[in-house]
């Protein structure tokens, strides 16, 4: 039995949207998976009842207090002891399920990874990544995109390994190509970061590094799988393509690339390099992307993806 | 008269596309206002007369050389004394053209902008800036777009500024609000670049500064009206925006704002911060790019810019 631990209290619309997108996953989730739900016993129940979904279901860990968006998260991740985010990372650090996902306080959820479940050893610096979708269908993946800023090359290049790691297990791409982002595609163009940081992936012999990617390319698919770049410019990378996605929906220009650009589908932002699966959902998820954050919480935990990053960097 | 200096050497299709493009800017530029194209006489003539377009609608400076892609810049600026680059900024140093456009070697551009007519008194930096089109339909500025990485805050600080009256002068924007793309809204977000210009621009009485923008809003049009970012940050941005236009155009996505993002219609990249005039076109220009290219140019020229830039930095 595979347990995806689930924060029914996190989201803006939570926990409506958070278990309604539960229910959603219910169907989608293999028959050896179960959703187990953090948050208010009652609350939870009377969404399911409303569903017309059987409690039974699901496992229901009962909790009492929430983690709200304006709470200090390092502190409120302590003062709240039995918040769904506190309580679902106690339980994930312990074993008693195999992965955490949350559209509540992206702090609190950093926090809990941090501090509870713990980088892997060897990592530098853990990271936040994102799915991007591609002309070709494939998708893509771009890490750091937010969560590290000013970093050192070495740790960009740790990014290369974990995101080949994840890519070839979760995403199920065969020997995925790295690529760093930069302003050219010459080796000797970028920053005094980007071009240390292709000096180290050059040197990686584990990772199929294939050069520099331009910002033209990051959605052709045609030059990389994983694009590693500092958090700065990977969170803007990554708002720009959700404002120009809200802007081409607005005036009416819909096809299926710009569909996969849709928070929805993508499935939330997995927290790599920590010693299990965790995985922070949009604040304003509906239930559909609750819906993808949970299967892509099943999928990270199905490709054994934490063992494999810490064999990876055992070395 | 005003006299808009053109280099019908440059680009990927010149000197057709370069010559076709002036001849398609003839109606567009005011009456007083004089095209003098730079190149090859007989080739220029050749493609006029085959637009069946009097010669005498333009001024020829008849040049013998070219500086190809392949050039190193700096050293073919010099050796090829008699290129159409060359002789271009030679011009436009001595006052005898009040602008200069090239669609050719962006390098070359550049030496002839920093060597020639040379960075404007007290301006650290010079930069390369982007026009974006907004949602709203009126364009914002995005800077610097590849020319300065990794510089201190004191040089993006100056962006502000130079971008402000940049905004106003040539876009007409009135007051226009400057703001710094950065990975959140909050002052206290950001790298230690973004968060040292931000306490810079805050102090600059002489701009509207309002704050952060992030990637969702750079093409909203309802936070700002100059974008500040390093050059690494800004190149990617403009890139993917291009990557992302092409993909649009290929699935069939077609309206006003994703047309606005074709760089045919952008009018080339303003070198900001130099004693005169130069306007970078794209390298693959087509008729249509090169006209608009002439345009804003032309627009450069009529709102006196560089003078309101001097006058700005000598205080």
């Amino acid at each position: 039995m595979l347990k995806i631990g689930v924060d029914a209290m996190g989201g803006d619309y939570a926990p409506q949207a958070a278990v309604k997108g539960a229910v959603m996953a219910l169907d989608a989730v293999g028959p050896q998976s179960r959703i187990v739900l953090f948050g208010d016993r009652t609350k939870i129940e009377e969404v399911l009842a409303a569903e017309n979904c059987p409690a039974g279901k699901f496992d229901i860990v009962a909790t009492t207090e929430v983690i709200e968006m304006g709470d200090h998260p390092a502190k409120a991740f302590q003062a709240k002891a039995d918040s769904s985010i506190t309580v679902g990372f106690g339980c994930l650090a312990k074993g008693a399920i195999d992965g955490f996902a949350s559209a509540g306080s992206t702090g609190a959820m950093m926090v809990g990874s941090m501090y509870a479940v713990k980088p892997i050893e060897g990592v530098i610096r853990p990271t936040i990544s994102s799915i991007v979708p591609t002309v070709g269908g494939r998708p893509a993946l771009l890490l750091d995109v937010g969560l590290n800023v000013d970093v050192k090359p070495e740790v960009l290049a740790q990014y290369g390994l974990i995101g080949s790691i994840y890519a070839e297990a979760v995403l199920g791409i065969e020997r995925p190509r790295i690529a760093i982002l930069n302003i050219g595609e010459e080796e000797t163009k970028g920053n005094a970061q980007s071009k240390a940081t292709y000096e180290l992936l050059r040197e990686d012999g584990r990772i199929n590094f294939v050069g520099n990617i331009e910002g033209s390319h990051i959605f052709t698919g045609k030059v990389a799988d994983v694009i590693v770049c500092d958090g700065f410019v990977g969170n803007t990378v990554l708002k720009m393509a959700e404002g120009l996605y809200r802007i081409n929906k607005a005036l009416g220009g819909g096809n299926a690339f710009w569909e996969a650009m849709n928070y929805e589908n993508v499935g939330g932002t997995p927290v790599l390099g920590v010693n299990a699966p965790v995985i922070i959902g949009h604040g304003c998820s509906s239930p559909l992307a609750i819906r993808s954050m949970i299967l892509s919480t099943e999928r990270c935990i199905q490709a054994d993806l934490t063992a494999k990053l810490q064999r990876a960097f055992k070395n």
